[in-house]
This record gives structure tokens, C-alpha cells and sequence, in this order.
């Protein structure tokens, strides 16, 4: 059977997502806690979105494949249904800086990865002392200038749509950059804090991160909010555009259509990798 | 010179606010950075609300009495305000884990304890593992069973206004325990965390923590809405009681008259003490 797992976690000690041998991954926990709580040798997840060294997740989403026995043996003999004594299995042997916050029968057809139709981040900054709390200090960037989210948003605008990001990509062999942006905007949360809303199909790596740091000069006024078209169309990487630190980025939400569009879904995703000569891992 | 400075702290790894030798507390290292930053021997502050070990503070006020050549000995020849000098330089000494928010100078009659009208705390308690963040992970409470909080609001209910909250507060010799609460409601945040609004002219010793203790079992359906109603009227610490973890407590606010109240506001609290054989200290 396949589980879907929803994540969440704080990304400031961890090597990112991915499996590295002798370092603290989120991948590694978790396929480690459910090869201990499942009792199985080896246990492979797929996620939705890959994240970086410091990047955090309130939504990440995960599929494993599944013995059913395996759950039901280690759900026992437990009141609780199979999935929530997993859920409440894998909590107890996982740090507290990576919680689980559902497990469920994924749907017929379901593939993280591939059936995601959106992934969704934010990046939150403190742009001057009175926003600074060191409550939020993990996940939030201190910027010692205030920022003009307006000149910011303006240069968002030639941002979003159907484009090749490879300006703000880094370079892999054979691998398309053409992403669709569908949301880069920034607002004052109530706390008072720039949060910018980043969604798209799916982020090459360091995307989210590049195109915060085409914005921050923007903001502060030291670049027109033209910039951002210029880099954009020059289509190679600007060094003149600073990836923005990780720790203020957080992955918020991942979207799937409804159970009769999951299969679909997938069936076109992995098409279009095809077409495309290989599409690059989602990540932020 | 009369100074307020409004600071934030995350708690966890502080001994609470009030010197302690040997300790690391809040007070401790916020005068050793003012005596290092405006070059004195030694620096008293005084603060609105004295939270314990583990509580935390998004809206902590300070009073602190300085030379006035000293803060411009401090800002040296920066073209910033004396004030904003001030405010980064304390920032550059402090830990990353307590900020000043912003310092200015206080109103002629200004006190940051006596003056104080009121403070707010909220407590934060994530009820179900689907809430569970752990980017906030220092500052929400894990609880794992759902609470009811339209039963907790009933219990509440009973406790607003002026009483003697004896049974909620640690006994000292000759200190009274009369106290007016103003607000003691639970709602829903927009992220689905269960949060107290708990205001008062003052608090005593871990009143906060008991208030939250007392409901707690109410939400759970362990206990009726009435209990909270007959253990203040019993006037002594019920053994019923525990007191809430301090970990999901903030103080977010302290409120004080404009200009004009500011020394009335003073003279009444400190009359009110006198009066009533001693208020204890503000705290939560």
C-alpha cells in the first residue's frame, strides 16, 4: 500500500532533504524511524519538494510504498486506527525538529512528487529592529534596511508566467529551466514582517532563494525594479545577484488535484520530463 | 536621563528575567550590555512584567536611569540619533536570543513597572499533532489530547474581574493577592493553535501558568466549567492544580496611560501597595 505523509520541520539542523552519508538529513530520519517503527529493512520515500541545507517546511508531502502487514503489526494492538498509531509511532522515535502531522492511504494514483500540480513557499524578513523576535529568529531573515515591498512587487510582475529561469538556476547537464511562476508577490503579515508568497509548477534549485536576491537591491533602492526583467532575459546567471540566505525560506504548501485528476497528473509530469530532456527535481 | 527600551526574548534558555548569580538571566546580560556599551561601572533596570524561567517576551519594557553624557559618549560620531546608536550597538553586544526592539527617551513620570496599566500574555497550545510546527516549537505547548475551548471560555468566565486569586498564586508573607483580571478568553489562531488572552492591572507569581493549569482539564472534559469557579472561591493552592508548562507563555504587551496619566498612574500603584501591606511584583 502507499502512505502519503504531510512534514513539517525546522531546517536549521539538517543537510537538507536528500540522503548524504554521515550527515543529518530529513530524508534519512524518517526512512530511518519508519524502517525502525515498521520493522523493515529498508524503507525508500519520495517527497514533493527537495529542500536545502537550512530551508524549512511547514507542508512538506511524502509517499512510501508499504507492506499493509507491515502497519498493521506495528499499529498492535492499539484502539487507534493503523495510520494514527503510525502517525504516533514514528512522532515518538523522530527528533522534535521533524514532526509528522498526518499519515493516510494515499489514492489511487498518487505520487508526490509527480502528481503535484503546485508547490508553495514563503520567505519572511524582519526589515528593521522593531520586527526582529528571537521567537521567529530560525525562519525568519534580519535585514538592517527597511525594504519597499512596492518597488519589490513591481519587479516581481515580469517574473511571473511561463519563462526560462535559467538566470536564476543552478546549471544541470540536459535539464530544462522553463518553470511557471504562478504567484511572486510580497505583503506585511499582521506581525509587520515582508513576506514574499512564492508559488510555481515546480522550482529548479536555489530558484526561490535567487529570485528573493534579484529583489532585495530593489527593495533597498539600489536597483530599478527593471533589473529583474534584465536578469530574467539574460537567460545565464547574474553575479551580481546574491542567493538569498536559506534560513528565511520555508515551504508552505503542496497542492494535488482531486483523486480522479492524481493519475493524470503524474502521467503528465513525467511526460513532460520527457519532452523536455529531463525535468530537474522540484526544490527550493 | 530616563531611557525605556522595549525588548523581545526567547526564554528557553534563560534562568527567567530577575538576576541571579551565576545564572543566565535576561536582567543579568541586558545590564551588563548597557554598562558595556555606555561605559558604567553599573547599570539597574527595571522591568514592567518579571517572567519566569522558560516564559518568554515579544513586548518586555524597560526602564533604565542614565547619564546623559553617556549616551552620547556611546553614539559617538554617528550620523544616526543617540537613541538608534544606542539601539544597535546593544544589539551588537546582546545574544541572539534577547533583541532590543527600540529605545527612547521616557516621558517625564514614566515607569516601567508602576506606570504599567496593564500587561497581556498569551499561552499557545498546539492540541493535535496535525498543529504541531516545530519552527515554534519553543513556544507552543505539545498538548496531545483536542480541548474543548468553549468549555475552557465558560470556566473563564467565572475568573474575570477583581478577586483574591490566592489559590492561584505562590504565597508570600504580606503581599496581597487581590488582582483584576480583564480578559481570560481561548481562541483559534489562523493557524489552528489553541491561545489564551490573559490581561490583568498585575499578576502574581505563576498566576498565568496556574490560570492555564486550572482550565486545562476543563478543555479535556476531565473536569466541569464550574471547577474553575470553586477553586478560586476555596482561596488556597488546590492540589488539582498543576501549574502549565512555562514554555507556551509570552508576555506580548504592557499598556501604559499617555503622557499626561504617566505619574498619576505611578503614585496610584505604589498608594495601592502601601494600602493593601504590599502588591507583589508583576509577573507571570
Amino acid at each position: 500500500m502507499r502512505l502519503r505523509l504531510d512534514l513539517a520541520y525546522d531546517g536549521t539542523d539538517f543537510h537538507g532533504w536528500a540522503v548524504q552519508p554521515g550527515l543529518r538529513t530529513v530524508q534519512g530520519l524518517l526512512e530511518e524511524a519508519l524502517a525502525r517503527v515498521l520493522r523493515l529493512d529498508g524503507v525508500a520515500v519520495t517527497c514533493a519538494g527537495r529542500t536545502d541545507t537550512g530551508v524549512h517546511a511547514r507542508g512538506q508531502v511524502v509517499h512510501v510504498d508499504v507492506d499493509a502487514d507491515a502497519v498493521l503489526r506495528a499499529a498492535g494492538r492499539s484502539a487507534e486506527t493503523p495510520s494514527r498509531a503510525l502517525l504516533r509511532r514514528l512522532n515518538g522515535v523522530l527528533p522534535p525538529d521533524v514532526r509528522v502531522r498526518s499519515v493516510v492511504e494515499a489514492p489511487d494514483g498518487f505520487d508526490a512528487r509527480f502528481s503535484a500540480v503546485w508547490r508553495r513557499y514563503a520567505y519572511r524578513i524582519a526589515d528593521r529592529p522593531s520586527l526582529v523576535d528571537p521567537l521567529v529568529r530560525r525562519n525568519v531573515l534580519a535585514w538592517s534596511r527597511p525594504l519597499d515591498l512596492e518597488a519589490m512587487n513591481r519587479a516581481a510582475e515580469a517574473l511571473v508566467g511561463e519563462h526560462d529561469f535559467a538566470a536564476f538556476c543552478r546549471r544541470r547537464e540536459g535539464a530544462t529551466t522553463i518553470r511557471t511562476l504562478l504567484d511572486l508577490s510580497w505583503e506585511r503579515d499582521p506581525a509587520g514582517l515582508a513576506v514574499a508568497r512564492v508559488r510555481a509548477d515546480a522550482f529548479c534549485h536555489t530558484m526561490v532563494r535567487s529570485l528573493v536576491g534579484v529583489m532585495l537591491p530593489v527593495g533597498e533602492g539600489r536597483r530599478p525594479a527593471s533589473w529583474a526583467a534584465d536578469v530574467l532575459a539574460a537567460r545565464v546567471r547574474d553575479p551580481g545577484v546574491t542567493v538569498a540566505q536559506p534560513h528565511g525560506l520555508t515551504l508552505e504548501e503542496v497542492a494535488y488535484p482531486d483523486a480522479d485528476g492524481l493519475a493524470a497528473r503524474a502521467r503528465e509530469s513525467r511526460r513532460r520530463r520527457v519532452l523536455a530532456g529531463g525535468v530537474e527535481e522540484p526544490r527550493g
